[in-house]
């Protein structure tokens, strides 16, 4: 097969043009379940919230007007004609000259439009004293501040935190109309790999690629289906992709895409149905042997073996379209600045990616971004790393201290 | 009870000289299921990995010194001896002037010491034609130099990711050792306090709290314990949170801490063992009357009713708990810088926080923190805001386009 490097910018171009994922399912689920789910649908309340006008401290109701003369020297006195609690109607109506004792929460009497707080009166028996003006509406929240009948509150594609799964429960929501989260398959190609467990024979390394990509789905809030281990044989490599297509909402491989005599993965994959390989080659490091390719709507992302490079390449392609099946909004990834703290080559011709660690440099008040240098592949540069910076195609180097934008791998 | 406002540092040293949780339990956790776990020992390297010297490019492996005369117009020629396949030991042995055939991740044969890339070479039948001299290594990924045998790559305290997890299957493990998740009780106290789904009578208000804290606690890796909603009954509460007590790590209560007669939380609270109360309010707006008491060693976390001030004092104070009760390492909340997008004035004499929104300036390329102006107290504020800054107890503002730090509510 014919083997066209493309730019980063034409691959992500060529995935968007293909990609026209099927409709997404969607499911109930319980408020308490809804962590990191995905909305389904726009949420418009039904009720005020809160559906009265409410105290937020604890003191008096009182028609504000009636205090406008006091002062800390000529403070105005009020009747108390009762007492206003939470979950209840208060009995009593304000008349001008009285004050109605209220809790915090509890509604407003009809005729209060102020509550003003314990701390600035003083009582003798049933008679109160205010040493102080206020003006009308404080410490109420007005019914409807909150949330107000038919105000779109949520919004499709939202995904759902404390806030969001409070909001719902403040409408009295036990339930959600959530997306169903994506199936991806994965799994690893070669002779070479080995399930973990087992004895490691000479010439032969653990899979490492099951886990690390299986939990960056999870992370994505996705479900990976796991296929295992297939060696470099044509048929059995044929027989797993045809199951994990027909499985999954996409698929993902790792290894067996090098332009060796035992690559057989992007042939394979091809041979399955329309478009088939729409990308060979990327013309980035590391990462370059990625292809990707279309069958039957379902993108098959085909990774390289090395571990790093499959896990960083996960994070700049196959994340955008897992998000997308999840129903998620598009959201870029969170970035730094920081300085370089050595200078920093690129692959000729190739759009680079350097992992690096942030450290602070107290003396500057800046963020430095050390590249890691150990072997290339090493899955251990990236449990050291925070993020990578990427040098453009026709950059040949970043020099040290040159002030540098670093994309964070984790969120946390 | 006398109620002395502590200042928010005053009050985290306080929980700080209080805190003195027992050992965390462990359990065994499979590597699919170790997302966002949390590591209990550190783990050190068995093995090398890889185990052996390993091929990063498809060609042909040689004795560098072999090509060191090669160049364009003179290229050298080798005898091509063999193939070095994946995951079985090379048969051949190395003579000078000889190369052998290797794939993506082969071992390297016994004599060589550098892989040329295919794209480098000509080979017409078995014969090699070299046009570039390459330094010894080139092109190898020498055993050990992911992970060395005996080293510590991965330290106890630290949480479980994408590339921590595939680390650990390079091990060749199939589990790892994590902190169990601790239990964290939640109650919702006031007779206002409606169950969702049910029929919201007139001065009622549904419990939005048991649903944004357990939300928050998931959020940070525990596991909550739902009592529900507790009246504002003595007997009621007090037996609630005996039971709540024994069963949880620690025990967040929202609403009963105000100043009003039906306030009961600290009282109960205090009753219950020793220390018991050691905060009772801190000088900080929203979240006046959050009231904290340590029981039979387990925090119990008062905090108000208002859902918007209940999830900023979690926030603040509550997570950094529930991350050590977690075995999590201490981490500082993410923060950004932005610009102020309007005058913010802080309440008199309290640690101020104001929820903010952030938006780009394009045309001065900066981020704005807008503050979100709602009513106090909606939990829908926080549905909007991307974090909150903080206005020192004796600064009365923060002028509008004043350089401001955003501690951020989401990671992602």
């Amino acid at each position: 097969m014919f083997r066209k490097l493309l730019t980063l910018e034409e691959a992500k171009k060529i995935i968007e043009e293909n990609f026209k994922p099927a409709q997404i399912d969607d499911e109930d689920v319980a408020l308490l379940e809804a962590y990191n789910r995905v909305l389904k649908e726009n949420v418009i309340s039904t009720i005020d919230v809160p559906a009265f006008n409410r105290s937020t401290v604890d003191g008096y109701a009182v028609k504000a007007e009636d205090t406008f003369n006091a002062d800390e020297n000529q403070p105005i006195t009020l009747n108390i004609s009762g007492i206003a609690l939470t979950g209840e109607q208060p009995k009593n109506v304000l008349a001008k000259g009285e004050a109605i004792e209220i809790v915090t929460g509890a509604p407003i009497p009809e005729g209060a439009n102020a509550v003003i707080m314990l701390e600035d009166t003083e009582r003798v028996d049933n008679q109160l004293q205010i040493y102080t003006a206020i003006a009308p509406y404080m410490n109420i929240m007005k019914k409807g501040s909150d949330i107000k009948t038919g105000e779109t509150i949520l919004h499709t594609r939202q995904t759902l935190g404390a806030p969001e799964i409070g909001t719902l429960a403040a409408l009295g929501l036990t339930k959600v109309r959530c997306f169903k989260p994506p199936i991806i398959a994965i799994l690893s190609i070669g002779n070479e790999i080995t399930e973990t467990g087992k004895t490691l024979i000479p010439g032969k390394i653990f899979d490492i690629n099951t886990y690390s990509l299986s939990t960056a789905i999870i992370e994505c809030g996705a479900k990976p289906i796991i296929f295992g281990i297939v060696p470099d044989d044509k048929n059995a490599l044929r027989k797993t992709l045809i199951t994990a297509i027909s499985s999954a909402d996409a698929v993902i491989t790792s290894g067996g895409v090098s332009i060796g005599p035992y690559d057989y993965t992007p042939q394979i994959v091809d041979s399955l149905g329309k478009p088939g390989v729409v990308i060979s080659g990327i013309a980035v490091k590391p990462g370059k042997p990625t292809t990707i390719a279309f069958i039957q709507n379902k993108p098959i992302f085909s990774l390289p073996g090395n571990p790093a490079a499959a896990l960083l390449m996960f994070h700049i392609l196959v994340r955008p379209t897992i998000f997308h099946l999840c129903g998620k909004a598009p959201h870029e990834t969170r970035t730094i600045r920081a300085f370089a703290g050595a200078k920093l080559f690129s692959a000729k011709g190739r759009r680079t990616f350097i992992t690096v660690k942030l450290a602070l440099d107290i003396e500057k008040e800046r963020l430095i971004a050390e590249p890691i240098t150990e072997a290339s592949g090493a899955i251990t540069t990236l449990t050291k790393a925070d993020g990578f910076i990427e040098i453009p195609e026709n950059q040949q180097y970043i020099n040290k201290d040159e002030e540098i934008t670093v994309k964070l791998f984790r969120q946390t």
